[in-house]
């Protein structure tokens, strides 16, 4: 593996939660392993967990990690080719990824979509031009439509809480006052496919995720059916997909409660809105497993950089 | 002790005096002590000594920090139990503190008050709830109320300093053309009052600090009167207590002149503003001891952290 | 050397370019110089290359970095003497210069220029406030009036590439919509008149550089007339120096195109505005040599903070 962003780089879901629970058994054992190394990590976004669990996990394998959030550190960037670059961009990303490849060893990047141009977004523009000039590998902290540490982080704890074979497992959309991103949802479905669990999505009508993404999986409209007899209750919000980035479902119907979730594990990537999203009772309850499924970012981006580093 | 949060947390600060005069003299010797240990150092608001002399303090420890401007980096934090979280904050403190507590090993705090609401203030909100809701130590690296890192850098400076058995110290108001905190002053006076000096304050009618915090500490509306004799003039603006945040006096009758400090040693927290709160004369004389005791700032917190990280 | 605030620092540039490309052969060779010690870098202005490279060329010498944005992570500074400090700036460069070296063994500054203040400029400010107060190194990371750590680099870039005992290098004004600093130019021509090169300039009039630095150095103003048989052009934006900080020419006839440059090799310190100062197809070539440029940012840093950490 070169980079790692998107689930799809993951070749074996099981073997890889089985090595990313190794890790956190003993998380310094690989500690020499990326001494005298830089990761890069540039914030084109907001970010408390990813910015501090992908910090933890590099200086984990003994690597430096160099913090930049791009736009405030630094100035706004260029993606499109041929630009009259006279506006607000003052460096184009073929020189910037170029140059930054110089002095990192391992670059990742978190830019969220525009949630106002479908196809700009699904060409993951920003992902891929570091892919294209940068020289070293790329790791995605979250893109325009998929966050994959989440989403590695999301199996490996449903595979350490699961009591089952084959556990139930349902990603329910709820409500939030924002238009939010895709990012999350789909790769956790990208997970999930990859997965021994029966999957299903629940969701409004009108908020069908990219069916390209959902592919066989079932999508409930009624909540309430969906979660029946369900061991694990994903939650998050997203805009519409077909009418894009819009929030047409301003409703707390589908606020997650304590009565809807019964005996269910409660997942959340957070930050999550309390009594928006979800009641405070699930949260505060033992149901609500979101603590420790944030303590597995830092898991989930150990394994990713030290397969990166190995495979230097 | 598990957290630093107060002046009340030094069970005996002639002992903690001499353990920093050691560190001070070999800050390296317990460079293994934090190895592969971060502390994530979390700034709700602006700083320049805490920041850096609390990395250095880390570094000198073995520990590896991490910096967050928490608004700028991140989000704004909910502090508010059962609030419905449909306005500007993203994240609640439980799910933000529980989490960062996996990714570091000690949390370092810095939230100024409102200044505006009193009760709020005092209630330190935002210090507690992260001494609820983390599961690692807590660091105040100044709160609404105190700021004990810098009480203990000033008991140290003063012991350095003092050529008398028992010397006089001053704590006086001076002006300012902001509404400022009362943590300083807070944490300097909880500091004198467990150190072998005679300590009196000065400030002017209507700014006298919080009686709970005073106690039996003489207060003096006569700057002049109090000076008499001085060992130490420990300088600071704060706005009032008792019209709570309010500036009540713009004059510049209280600033800190050579001619009024005499032979006394000046020290400031810093920043200070120059010829607002004290003329040039005082800082660019050999009375100013206030770079030396700046430097103290990294000695405090790294016996603060040794204290911890012994105590894990 | 005890600071390195401008290329008359360096003392020999030929065998300053021996030793970076040494150090270059082998980045890691002098690892144990800088343990335990800290550089402070502090920006006061935006930064991508010279944040990164000087943060990487630390941690090739073991150093610690300490990154300060100094604005937005603490406070305004003031730098005039006697002033009565009740406006924005909260704290004075004595006190802050005088502080953080007591927290940092090496610091090093950005400041740009006004723009509107040549006298202010030329007085070259906060880099001299930084020398007269701290009591540590100052390392320029480019100042009101030049980039020494960018001049270096050129350097050796210019010694790495080129093929001629003596080649012809153009230093070339090219167009920006904004009005820019100096101090690249002026650093890159102080670099080159010390090397052994034929050292010319092309600008339009009106935009010639302070004579007091270009000195005999020929100064054209006929673009195509300068670029007669260069081996290297050099491209730069830079606003009037007589009319100071005025942007007098809004033509794009000074533009760098292929045609215009031949078989040359295309510099620029970057970050650089696509089809406004270059066309893409110069930097798309063989001919562009901006990225191998920019990798050299991290030797000639890591050269002259080893040259600092040895005479500490």
């Amino acid at each position: 593996m070169k980079h790692y962003t998107s689930i799809h780089d993951i070749d074996n879901i099981k073997k890889w939660i089985e090595d990313a629970k190794t890790l956190k058994a003993n998380p310094l054992q690989h500690v020499a392993l990326g001494k005298h190394m830089t990761i890069g990590l540039l914030f084109f976004n907001s970010s408390l967990r990813t910015r501090l669990s992908t910090q933890k996990a590099a200086l984990n394998l003994g690597m430096n990690p160099i913090v930049m959030n791009v736009s405030g550190d630094a100035w706004g960037l260029e993606f499109d080719d041929g630009t009259i670059m006279n506006g607000n961009t003052a460096e184009h990303i073929k020189e910037a990824a170029a140059v930054v490849s110089q002095y990192c060893d391992i670059i990742a990047v978190r830019a969220f979509p525009t949630l106002t141009d479908k196809a700009k977004d699904e060409s993951e523009q920003v992902l891929n031009a570091f892919m294209e000039y940068a020289s070293v590998p790329i790791v995605n902290m979250e893109s325009a439509t998929g966050h994959p540490l989440q989403g590695l982080t999301d199996a490996l704890t449903i595979s350490e809480f699961s009591q089952k074979a084959k556990p139930k497992v349902v990603l329910s959309w709820a409500p939030h006052i924002k238009a939010l991103p895709h990012a999350v949802a789909n790769s956790f479905t990208q997970a999930m496919q990859k997965m021994d669990v029966e999957f299903v999505i629940a969701n409004p009508e009108g908020y069908d995720l990219n069916p390209e993404i959902t592919g066989d999986t079932p999508i409930y409209h009624n909540q309430e059916e969906a979660f029946k007899d369900a061991d694990f209750i994903y939650t998050k919000n997203w805009s519409a997909y077909d009418a894009y980035g819009k929030v047409i479902n301003k409703g707390t119907d589908w606020m997650i409660t304590k009565d809807k979730i019964g005996d269910a594990k409660f997942m959340h990537c957070l930050p999550v809105r309390r009594n928006v999203v979800v009641e405070d009772a699930v949260l505060d309850s033992h149901n609500s497993i979101v603590i420790e499924q944030a303590n597995n970012r830092t898991y989930a981006a150990q394994l990713v950089l030290k397969k990166i580093l190995e495979n230097l």
